[in-house]
C-alpha cells in the first residue's frame, strides 16, 4: 500500500468477518518443523480458496485472543486436516497456546513492520538502531519466516555489517529477551567460539573460580553441529535442564553452575537465527559476536574472557582474521560496557583425549582427580583461562592468576566445588574410571611410521558424530596419540566407541575415507605464535 | 573433510550397509510443500535415531535406481509415516518416480557440490561462468533447501553481480533445460517486466504480429502475485494448458499460440528460484534479467521486444533506474545473440478498464472487435509494442511498424488471427458483451471533487486479488475513471466484482484502508517522459 493514498471511510462500509462462514477447529500436527511455524490447510477449505492463500505464503492463526504467524502448507489428506480445521505443526500449536478444537481464524498475514529496513539491508544499505530493534523483535517474535530469516542472516553477512550495526544488533538482541541482575559487581564467564573437539574447558575453570568465590552462573549450549557440547558432557555428571529458579539459588549457593541454558529465555532472537545459520553451516563475525554477547550481557555477566582458537582446520585460521575478529568482540563488548579479555589459543587439533560426551567427562573427571592420566593440554589450557579469570578480581595481581587457579586445582578445591554444583544439580552416577562407553569399537592405525603432524578438527568430530555422540552419550572418538608424537606404523592412532551397529559402519566408512590424521616429519608441523 | 587427509585404506575395512536393517518403506505424504522436496520420518524410525538426522537437515533419499534430496521433517503421528516408513511431500514423491510400497534408504546428504561457489557468493567474491553452471545445475535438480536457495537469491541481489555474472547465471539457466529451435531465422516475442495491472498487450500484439506473418509461440506465467497474468486471462477464452507437441502445431500453422509456459521445461531452475523470490518480494535487476532472458532464449526467440514501465507506484519508479536496467538486460541480451529492443513505457497507472481475468478478456475483446467502449490506452500500447516487433522483420521499414499493426488491428485480421488460435487451442464460451462477472459488487466513489491525480498500481491490484482474482475469474475491480478524468464528488471511480461473500468483505476492508486513487488537481499529475 503505498503512502499517498487517501482513506475512505465514508464512502465505504466496513464489515466484521462473519464468524460463521470463516472460523476453523484448531488441530495440532504431530510435524517438528523445527523452530518454524507451520500450518495445514486442507485445499478443499472454504476459507483456503476465499482468501486466495499460496502454499508457502504466510498467514496468521487467531485463537482466544491469541496469535501467531505461520507458512501454509496445503494438504490433500483428510486424516492430516479435515477442511473445517486448521493445523499446526508442534512448535507452533505450543506457541500458540491454545487448546484442540477451539475455535480458530486465519488470515493473509500482514508482512512484519520490519520488512521494509530488511529489504534496506539486503540492497547493501546500513541500517540504524531503531532498525535493528523492529527487526529482532519480529525475529524473536517468530514473525520471520524461514525465507525472511535466510534473508537478514545472508544480508548481514561479513563484510556487509559495520562494527556499530554489530553493536546495534547485539543490543536489539539483549533487550528482546529476558536479562538477569545478579546484583553483584563481578559476574564472570568464559566461551569459547568453538569448532575444537574435546575442548571443555567450561567445566574446569567454573570450579577453579567459583572456589575462590566469584560468581561464575554458566549456561551452555547442547551440540549442534559438534559431537558434545558442554551441556552434553556436563549432563554425563548431573542434571542440565533445571528450573530458573532452582539455578539462581544453586549459583547464589555454590557460586556458579554448569547447566543448559536453553529454556532461559536469555536473548530468545539468537534461538531462532541459530535455526537457518545451522543448515548454511553460516557463521560470519557479525553475527558470531551478537549471538556470544547479547546471550552474556543477558545473563548477567560484567566480565568475559572469550577463547578463539586458530589452526588450520579451526573456525578461524589465520592470526589475521583472528585480531579483526577480536577487534569486533572489544568493540561491541565496550560499548555495551561488557568486561572482556580475549585470547587467542592454539586449535591445532582437538583439547584432550576424548571426543563425545562420555569420553570428555572423564578426561574432565581426570584433571580435577590429579589422575596422572589426565590429558596435559586441557589442564593448562583451562588453568590460564580460569587465571585470566581471577585477574578480573580487583584483589588478585596481574599474572597472579595462573598459580592461583593451580593451587585451587591441585589442591582438591576445584574437585570438591565440582562435586557441591554435581549434588546440587542433582548427581548422576558417573565412574570416571569405568566410563560406560560404546561395546562397538574399532581402531585406526597409522599407515607409516613418522610423526602425527595434524589432526583434521572437523573431520575426526565428523566421524565421532557418526559413531553416535551426541546422542548416544558413550559413543565417540578416543585419541591415542596426539600431533608431534612419534608413531611406527600400525600403532593405534585412535579408537571408536559406538553402541548401535550402523553407527560404527557410518563411522567405519568415513575413516576409511581419511582417517583425520597426517604422519610426517617433525618440520610438517604448522605453528601457530599465540599466547597458550 | 579437509583436504590433507590421508586415506587409510588398508588399515579400516568398510563393510556395506545391511538392508535389512536399513531399508523403509516409501509412501506419499499429501503436503504441498511448493517445490521444497519434504521428506517425512517418524521420530522413532530406527533409522532416524541410528543416523543422528536433525529436523531441517537434508537427507537422500534413494529407491529403484533414483534418488532425490529432501529437506527432513521430523513426525510423531504414526497415522502420518510409520517407523518403517519415509513419507515424501507431493511434489517430491512425483520426482522421484517411485512406486508406494517400495523399498528406499535414506542417509545424511552430502552437501550440493556447488555449495562452496554459494558460500563465496555470500562472501561477496565475484563468481565465474563454472561456479554459475553448478550452482544453477543443482538448484534445477533441487538439490538447493529453501534456506540455501534464499541465501542464493540475496547474494546475488543488485548490486552484488557485475553484468558479466548475469550473463553467466543467464547462460546456466538457459543450458540446465530444453531449448527449442524453430528453423526459423526471425522468432518473436515481447515481455513486460510486470507490476502494471490490466496490462494485457501480448493478446493484442500475438494476433497482429502473427497475422503479418511473424513466428511469435508465446508461452506466459499465470499469476504469481498479481491479480492475473496473461496464462489467466487467456484462459477465459481458450485452452492454455496444451502438450509441447500440440503447441508447436499451433505455432507452425497459426503462427502464434497464447499458452501456459509452465509445463515446458525451459529455464527449470527459474521455476525453483521463483518460490523463495515470490515470498520475499525480492525483484532483483540481475534475477529479472536472467529469468526473462532464459525463458526466451531457451522457447527460441530471435527478437525480443521488452516493455519496462515507469511510475511512483510501478517496479521502477525513475527513468534512470530504467536505464540502467535497460543496459543490463541489452548487454546480457547481446552477449548471448538475442536481438533485444527495450521500450520505456508509462506505468503510473493500470491499463485498461479491467483488472481480473474476465475483466481483462473483455477489455482485449473490444480492442480487437473494433469497440467504441475498448480502452483506448491498451489500443494504443499494444499497437506501438506490435509495430516495433513487425520492425523487427526484414521487409518492414523503421518506422512503418505502427501503422502496419493498425491496419491489421482496423481491419479485423487480427481478430480473425486470434480467433483462429482460440479454436486451434480449444475456445472456451465468453461473450465480451455479456462477461460472467463476479455478481456480489461494491462501488467506490470519489469523496471530493477534483482530477484524478494518481491510481496506485500495488493497492489496486491487492483490492482486485482478495476479490478472488485471479483463482475466481470473474472477479476484480472495473475501473470507471482514469487518471486525468475530472470527477465530482460521489462519482463511482471503480466497481469490485466478486464470487464468495468473504472475498467482498476481505476487498471492502483494503479499500476501506485506501482507495488506491488520489483526487487533486491537473498539476498534481506526476510525469514521465517515456516514448508511450
Amino acid at each position: 500500500m503505498s503512502k499517498n493514498n487517501q482513506p475512505l471511510p465514508d464512502n465505504v462500509t466496513t464489515q466484521k468477518n462473519n464468524d460463521d462462514i470463516t472460523h476453523l477447529l484448531l488441530r495440532p500436527v504431530a510435524i517438528d518443523t523445527y523452530r518454524e511455524n507451520v500450518a495445514y490447510l486442507h485445499r478443499d477449505c472454504a476459507v483456503y480458496r476465499a482468501e486466495g492463500f499460496q502454499a508457502l505464503s504466510k498467514i496468521e492463526v487467531r485463537a482466544n485472543g491469541r496469535h501467531i504467524l505461520a507458512t501454509l502448507n496445503v494438504v490433500d489428506d483428510l486424516s492430516i486436516v479435515g477442511c473445517g480445521e486448521v493445523g499446526l505443526s508442534e512448535d507452533a500449536f505450543v506457541q500458540l497456546g491454545v487448546a484442540r478444537g477451539e475455535k480458530a481464524y486465519v488470515s493473509q498475514a500482514e508482512p512484519p513492520l520490519s520488512m521494509e529496513a530488511l529489504f534496506r539491508k539486503i540492497n547493501g544499505e546500513r541500517l540504524n538502531k531503531e532498525d535493528f530493534r523492529g527487526i529482532v523483535s519480529d525475529i524473536a517474535q517468530h514473525h520471520y519466516s524461514k525465507i525472511e530469516l535466510t534473508a537478514f542472516v545472508v544480508a548481514t553477512n561479513r563484510g556487509e555489517m559495520d562494527r556499530d550495526e554489530v553493536y546495534f544488533l547485539t543490543q536489539a538482541m539483549v533487550d528482546c529477551g529476558r536479562r538477569l541482575d545478579w546484583k553483584e559487581s563481578l559476574v564472570v564467564d568464559k566461551h569459547c567460539i568453538g569448532g575444537i573437539p574435546g575442548n571443555r574447558t567450561s567445566m574446569l575453570v567454573v570450579p577453579i573460580v567459583a572456589a575462590h568465590g566469584m560468581l561464575c552462573p554458566k549456561t551452555s549450549s547442547r551440540a549442534i553441529t559438534s559431537p558434545a557440547g558442554t551441556a552434553d558432557t556436563m549432563e554425563v555428571l548431573a542434571n542440565v535442564d533445571l528450573p530458573f529458579e532452582a539455578l539462581t539459588e544453586i549459583v547464589l549457593k555454590h557460586h556458579g553452575c554448569l547447566a543448559w541454558g536453553g529454556a532461559s529465555d536469555l536473548s530468545p532472537a539468537d534461538d531462532v537465527l541459530i535455526s537457518v545459520e545451522r543448515p548454511l553451516s553460516l557463521d560470519s563475525a557479525s553475527q558470531m559476536v551478537a549471538s556470544i554477547l547479547s546471550k552474556k550481557i543477558a545473563a548477567g555477566s560484567t566480565h568475559l574472557v572469550l577463547d578463539i582458537p586458530i589452526g588450520p582446520t579451526a573456525k578461524v585460521r589465520s592470526m589475521r582474521d583472528a585480531q579483526s575478529l577480536r577487534r569486533l568482540f572489544e568493540y561491541v563488548a565496550s560499548r555495551l560496557n561488557l568486561s572482556l579479555d580475549v585470547v587467542i589459543t592454539d586449535g591445532r587439533q582437538p583439547i584432550g583425549f576424548g571426543i563425545g560426551p562420555i569420553l570428555e567427562a572423564r578426561d574432565v573427571m581426570r584433571v580435577l582427580e590429579n589422575d596422572p592420566a589426565a590429558p596435559n593440554d586441557l589442564r593448562q589450557k583451562a588453568l590460564r583461562l580460569a587465571g585470566r579469570l581471577l585477574e578480573s578480581s580487583p584483589d588478585v595481581r596481574g599474572g597472579d592468576g595462573f598459580s592461583i587457579a593451580r593451587d585451587i586445582l591441585d589442591s582438591g578445591r576445584a574437585l570438591t566445588q565440582m562435586n557441591a554444583i554435581i549434588q546440587a544439580q542433582g548427581s548422576h552416577h558417573f565412574d570416571y574410571h569405568h566410563p560406560s562407553l560404546g561395546a562397538l569399537t574399532f581402531e585406526v592405525k597409522a599407515p607409516k611410521a613418522g610423526v602425527v603432524t595434524s589432526i583434521d578438527n572437523m573431520h575426526i568430530g565428523q566421524i565421532a558424530r557418526l559413531a553416535g555422540a551426541p546422542k548416544i552419550k558413550g559413543a565417540g572418538v578416543d585419541l591415542l596419540k596426539k600431533m608431534g608424537e612419534q608413531v611406527s606404523a600400525g600403532d593405534v592412532l585412535y579408537r571408536v566407541h559406538a553402541e548401535i551397529e550402523a553407527d560404527l559402519t557410518f563411522a567405519k566408512d568415513l575413516c576409511a575415507k581419511a582417517s583425520a590424521y597426517m604422519i610426517g616429519s617433525a618440520d610438517d608441523i604448522s605453528h601457530v605464535f599465540v599466547e597458550f
